[in-house]
């Protein structure tokens, strides 16, 4: 599998609209790095960065990607959703590896409340989730 | 002035670099219509929001563009900074005119700190320019 934007882009939004959980694994580099919304610090490794993708697809409602940037393997995917009875923006900025893997992906959303109102939702699952990896 | 991205952008980050206030007036639309990071309710005409993009440069330290993409009119244009001791990383999404004005600009930012530290410094200066114009 060599670098083909098109090819990922095609595959990424199957993955979404189906939860295709094994197709997503498969679509990360094994040292993926996230910037999540509302931290700095960033996750690593596919197993976390996979649950975590997992979870934001699983809580943000009426996900719908809308506009698409791409720049060879950097790719710029706008989302749309809910949170509870907060409707947000969210964009994807993706750096795809020699293998059209997500090498790096940065998840900035606004508004505000509807980042703090995903944290509180996810949070908790994420500590359960590294909790448990680490016994 | 027809539509033009190529020359917005360069004229854009012109704008930016040289903090050209009354440049950067000309760039936007009458009607032009801002999402900031910490609201969902958009800010709407030129002067608001002309006031809202210079309190924005004003307060994010060391502010630089990196990725940038293009579609047609469609613009995302990555940034970095830091506000304080936090260091941010945003994306402005423009949408230009047919005179290659801003007519729509998104800004998401990362992390929620960094958007609530540039919100508690630019929210009373937003308000006191507001209370100034009403009277």
């Amino acid at each position: 599998m060599a670098l083909d934007p098109d090819a990922f882009l095609t595959d990424w939004h199957r993955i979404v609209a189906e939860r295709d959980l094994d197709g997503l694994r498969a679509r990360l580099a094994e040292d993926v790095s996230l910037g999540a919304p509302p931290y700095w610090t960033r996750i690593e490794g596919r197993e976390v960065v996979h649950h975590l993708l997992d979870l934001i697809l699983e809580t943000i409602e009426d996900f719908t990607y809308h506009r698409e940037w791409r720049e060879g393997a950097e790719l710029a995917l706008e989302f749309r959703g809910r949170v509870g009875d907060l409707d947000l923006q969210g964009i994807d900025l993706i750096t795809l590896d020699e293998r059209s893997r997500v090498a790096n992906i940065d998840v900035l959303m606004r508004p505000a409340a509807a980042i703090a109102a995903l944290r509180d939702v996810i949070a908790p699952k994420m500590t359960a989730f590294l909790s448990a990896r680490s016994t």
